[in-house]
């Protein structure tokens, strides 16, 4: 494939909201394959501390492996969960992030998907494209990669970072995007529509994808029914966002924070429950009792195992669907009364990365947006460039963002 | 409707696994309406005792009841659980039996879905017909007769059974089969083709159907698949058949019973393990490795919810499903991983009757039976005279019996 025409690398922050187009440089891409690349990246040293920006040598793509020259990032709560984390599985230094669009800038040996200068987004998620799971319709747990914490290269646990010292820095989540050029195994990376702005690109990587396919993919929600939102975070008006694309015809949105009530009127909530203001009644006596009988489908989006007894109860007996999207700690056990689940008629399942499949149902998602159904652009509350990148965690910890776009060009 | 032909009331015992036609007798129907009728029934007076024959009086049925000449019944497991049961919710004396085949003696006012001389069958689940549930081709829960243990007719908690001393009688699962005549709630009885024959439509009113009805209605087992059972009693058995009828590839059977690999094979059961006899090895780690990562389909069909949480674990990740048949006691509780549920892509659920609408799926049973698609013979083991129907409890209770038919009429 002939190298796309050279063009001014470009990017630069804008007006918040503001569309960003991808804009890459060919000749770059040419010169430096095969060779490790100096760049700057947000490397996090220990649990909590604000992360500190380096230089740092990017190795060269291995075998089955890119090297993506990152536009933007966003943070996602995972990011932050890991860099809080003290204890296994967190390891420092680390290179997090894992939401993101860019450009591949070389190919390792044995990857004919992309070529230098497509236009990608990296998924947490692999898509090997050849085991049992990746060729069904119906599973997007890919068995020859996993999910697993990783901190390096997951074919051979090796990483592709060091510091200015040679000191190793490893990689998070299979993505590593906190950094102005990362190495992503191709079972990782996904080709994408280059016309979509890479500031709203980057968050089809993980949190809205995941949000909007646990309501379509994973619920399979009916038009006409009625959802119930446990939590109404990025990921829970992602679910929001879904269950409106399926044609839900009512969409009850939870949530302690009484600002979530207008935000979820973007999404399509249509009505609002302040679960720090109902008294003594149970969640689910006030969601049975607005829908008369139970909701449709319940979506527990915070990562509260208790939560998804409350979601389990406020479903419709007969035909509800309780759907786990949040993620509780490592250990943390859900428990039912087995004479609930017998006569109850109701089913429980997880949803992660919203049952889609990283190659291919991301398209699907991509043409929604640019066809102005699925939204994107309400998603992105802050941006900031990515010397500032604490600034997006301070954020995220202080409620303010539902995603923050930090761009890695100044 | 013109009473059917009178015809002489020629059922008697036959040869195990004959066909006993239904002959009713339309005059002796038309002479007794509207009076009490003494008749034989079996008593449970004390838990785990034997039941006693002994003259009770059937009252007549009231609004939207109906009063029915039982020809034969089936014993079924739950009879046996709540005839041994010390505690609330047992009470005695009662008259057990749920699984029966008969014909309407009369209907009370309101009834207008069968008449004098129908042949039906008792259901213990509620069809109203009317509510949100019964309307929806999605539930099987009656909202306006949900299931509940009652002891009495369900609109107004009433008996019509009184002894020969005029002492209260109760009933049992909206049925109480165990005696010559019953009465029953229209919502509870469902009209069948009377040419099938009795001995074989007896089944379909609980045990069979709700085996069947898990793997077709609950799981919609797909073709070509993979099955496991846990559990090879009649219920067990029903499953593989349901699965073998939707065309599952591979049958696998579980009991600690090795009788039951031979059994298995009349009904699909393709793969046998016996589960006192594995090593230190889990039941799931055996499916596993049998399936090349687990059963599509996995149903608990003991009553243990420890074994819920083999039958989750043996399912293929990414799109197993694992369905509750079997009822384990009152307040057992199911505990499962958190991570496991979000991880995996499977999902839970209960099955109460199969996931089957009494009075509409039944009939496409029925037809398969007609057939010859469907195979109910297979479950008749044993068949006594209403004289011998402790012989019954006996057989069961050793695990010698599958289905043993009890005829009313010596």
């Amino acid at each position: 494939m002939e190298n796309p025409k050279p063009q001014l690398l470009s990017v630069r922050v804008r007006e918040r909201n503001q569309f960003l187009p991808l804009i890459m440089d060919g000749k770059r891409a040419s010169t430096t394959a095969g060779k490790p690349i100096k760049c700057r990246a947000a490397i996090a040293r220990k649990a909590g501390e604000p992360l500190v920006i380096e230089e740092v040598i990017v190795a060269p793509p291995n075998h089955h492996e890119v090297r993506i020259k990152i536009i933007c990032t966003s943070l996602c709560h995972t990011d932050v969960t890991f860099w809080k984390l003290e204890h296994p599985p967190a390891i420092f230094p680390i290179i997090l992030g894992h939401e993101a669009v860019g450009v591949v800038e070389s190919v390792g040996e044995g990857v004919h998907e992309v070529v230098e200068g497509d236009t990608v987004i990296p998924i947490f998620l692999a898509d090997c494209g050849e085991c049992k799971d990746c060729l069904s319709a119906k599973s997007n747990l890919c068995t020859n990669f996993p999910p697993r914490p990783s901190h390096g290269m997951q074919r051979d646990e090796t990483s592709r970072f060091t510091d200015i010292n040679g000191d190793t820095l490893y990689h998070f989540l299979n993505v590593s995007s906190f950094t102005e050029y990362t190495v992503i195994d191709i079972a990782h990376v996904t080709k994408i529509n280059p016309t979509i702005p890479a500031n709203r690109a980057c968050l089809l990587s993980c949190g809205v994808s995941t949000g909007v396919g646990a309501a379509w993919k994973t619920a399979k929600v009916e038009a006409g029914t009625t959802v119930a939102i446990f939590g109404l975070g990025a990921i829970g008006l992602a679910v929001a966002e879904g269950a409106r694309l399926c044609g839900a015809k009512r969409i009850i949105g939870i949530d302690v924070n009484q600002d979530k009530c207008e935000i979820g009127k973007k999404f399509g909530v249509t009505d609002f429950v302040n679960s720090s203001n109902i008294g003594d009644k149970t969640l689910s006596q006030i969601i049975i009792e607005m829908t008369d009988g139970g909701a449709d489908y319940c979506f527990e989006c915070v990562g509260l195992t208790s939560l998804v007894n409350e979601a389990y109860a406020s479903c419709r007996k007969g035909w509800g669907k309780t759907v786990m999207v949040g993620i509780d700690h490592p250990g943390a056990m859900l428990t039912l009364s087995s004479f609930e689940i017998l006569y109850s008629g109701k089913s429980l399942m997880g949803s992660f990365f919203g049952g889609l499949k990283p190659k291919s149902d991301i398209h699907l998602l991509e043409k929604l947006y640019l066809d102005k159904e699925l939204k994107l652009d309400e998603f992105v509350t802050h941006e900031v460039n990515f010397d500032d990148i604490n600034k997006a965690f301070d954020l995220l910890l202080e409620g303010k963002s539902l995603r923050c776009v930090i761009y890695m060009n100044k």
